[in-house]
């Protein structure tokens, strides 16, 4: 087999050596259930912690307002039900996008069957929400807002301030849950000023291990459990704690460049998507999706008449490996978000998500571009 | 610090250095998102389904019964909401007993107040539902019965097939639920036989790590997800598969002792717990608790005139790890189920759980038995 390069890190990334080696130290050493009484037990309390207060500077928060999930899809619906099951006599109004995750998307859909009204906001060409619709959706009974921060197969980014503004100014009492899946650890997100009252983030997007994610929930806001049980994460997430994968977490969130408001963006990210994108660009049958200030790890794009799909296969063959739409999506037909931005049907047929790591050189960029360009000259003709 | 003796594996068990090895490997080589529609997606996959054959081989069901979950919580979160979301149109009414573990035990507690009416099954002196009450409590609206297979606190163990034979004589329409997390690997279970409906287990239970656990779901079972998403799990629980816990677990599973028919106990686990019983007899200010016949890996005992917690935190600082109850309860006061027993007071206050694993050596139950006779007369003293 060739040199792997693994360019589907919005699907999950690769965690990293020093990761592997956090989280197996935990094993070995921080084995207890931190509900223990005894010493050990303390001891992996501490793990959380330490994590808890890490992850909060990073988001500039406080560190009881995390709540470790098993992931992305549990933060997300239990952010969503955890606010609706509470505050149901506020109304049966939800808004979201039409190029939601399927975590967010299609529990929308559900709680549709279930008898809440659901407005799904339209996106622009760069898959940006329209926000003039979204004062006009917002009404008295509207009990939550959910938009994405980045979208997760173009990388297009919401004005997330822009749209908390207009909640709070249109019903103060709406709340706002952000996914900021694909978002943590690519760009800055400050929870405080953006005054967001609910975040999800999952691990294995930035490195950290799968089955482990946290969800943020605004000091004061009242939410149900989705889980009953021995009262861990303050009665609304329990279940033994997943104390290595929290450690490996941490260590994961070591790696990641700081990002603040004078690097609002992965600059080493940032500069690697863009020398791909100028590569890409010469590519005559090759056609840009993602829109420009998109987030610095995806870029999407369409072949001219050769399907993703295909192109998919023929790269993993060279041990290339990237995808067509999200990897949650990709056993389906062509992708929701791609239609939902108004491209046309043979450009969503054509389309491919790259998305980057921290990891992948410019050598490895060059040779991608390169086994493209032969197999678009290999398969136009057969 | 004195050589660690870890005496609280019903709490949580230490993840084997084979374990250990097989995450790590999996995280290294097959890290890709089994969604993925490349070729180190469907790797990845393969995990998933080499784990799920082996654990239906151990549970003597079909590969396809099994939802992976990230753990116990949710698996019982996941069976008792999910048959009751789905089929609540038979009726509103369940029995669970007085012994449950907290993650069916309060949500049982969260459904009375949701309008469900339930039955809290009593049990004897040994930890034994009353059956001849289940009897009596099956309705034509009774939509569920949940019942543990092996307690986590007294390791007593429920007579399954008698409780499924009773239910379906009396409504073949109630769905029979089992918290199975205390008993898997500990003694043998044929799910088929014991014509159980929905059957949870915990891989940390058993040295495989935190984060990942199962649900058994008989075929043909209806049930309505928790969470909504990508659709993963025959969308039954969606979210990024965390294949390389499932890689451990699988692993963890080569190391228990396959139990069968003729072999239903851990013969290893046995053989040590019966050898700390007998030298616990010899100490004449302690009492056990767990009846004959109970699990091999819990003991239960209280001592005369000392706290539990006391005894806990003075043999931590010698290296040696036990508990008052169950992790999950360990900071309320005295231990539910104790008291549903019918133990006194004093009793409950002096209670000790030892639960042991296979590595634990003879002469570390020695030394055991020597620092606990030690800090009895040293407590009784002061
Ligand atoms: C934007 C977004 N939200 C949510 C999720 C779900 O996260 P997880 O796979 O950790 O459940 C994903 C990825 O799968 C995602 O890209
Ligand atoms: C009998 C029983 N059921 C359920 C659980 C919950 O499992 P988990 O901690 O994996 O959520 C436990 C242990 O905590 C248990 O002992």
């Amino acid at each position: 087999m060739p040199k792997e390069i693994y360019l589907d890190n919005a699907a999950t990334s690769k965690v990293s050596a020093s990761v592997i080696e956090a989280l197996s130290k935990a094993m070995q050493n921080n084995y207890a259930n931190p509900s223990s009484l005894h010493s050990k037990g303390l001891a992996a309390e501490k793990i959380l912690k330490k994590c808890r207060a890490n992850l909060a500077e990073r988001l500039k928060i406080k560190a009881e307002e995390i709540i470790f999930t098993s992931g992305g899809t549990e933060s997300n619906n239990l952010a969503l039900r955890g606010i609706i099951n509470q505050h149901s006599q506020r109304g049966k109004h939800l808004i979201t996008s039409q190029i939601e995750h399927s975590s967010v998307y299609e529990l929308m859909l559900q709680l549709e069957d279930e008898g809440w009204e659901v407005d799904y906001l339209e996106v622009n060409k760069k898959g940006i929400v329209k926000i003039n619709d979204l004062k006009n959706l917002i009404r008295e009974d509207t009990v939550l807002v959910s938009i994405m921060h980045v979208n997760n197969e173009l990388g297009s980014i919401q004005p997330i301030k822009k749209i908390s503004e207009i909640i709070k100014q249109n019903n103060p009492l709406t709340f706002f849950h952000v996914d900021g899946v694909q978002a943590f650890g690519k760009i800055f997100a400050d929870l405080t000023e953006l005054k967001v009252d609910l975040y999800s983030i999952s691990g294995h997007k930035f490195h950290a291990p799968k089955g482990i994610g946290a969800l943020f929930l605004k000091k004061g806001i009242a939410l149900k459990p989705l889980f009953y049980g021995g009262g861990q994460e303050r009665a609304l997430r329990p279940g033994t704690e997943n104390t290595a994968a929290i450690a490996g977490l941490n260590r994961a969130l070591a790696e990641i460049t700081a990002l603040n408001k004078d690097n609002p963006f992965n600059a080493k990210l940032n500069k690697k998507k863009n020398y791909f994108l100028k590569k890409l660009k010469t590519i005559k049958e090759i056609k840009i999706n993602s829109p420009k200030n998109s987030a610095p790890h995806i870029i999407n794009f369409s072949l001219k008449n050769i399907k993703g799909e295909t192109m998919v296969h023929a790269l993993a063959e060279e041990g290339i490996y990237l995808s067509t739409s999200s990897a949650c999506t990709s056993k389906n037909k062509y992708s929701r978000v791609l239609k939902a931005c108004g491209f046309s049907e043979q450009r969503n047929q054509g389309a491919l998500r790259i998305s980057l790591s921290e990891q992948i050189k410019q050598s490895d960029i060059d040779k991608v571009i390169s086994k493209i360009k032969e197999k678009i000259d290999f398969l136009k003709i057969i």
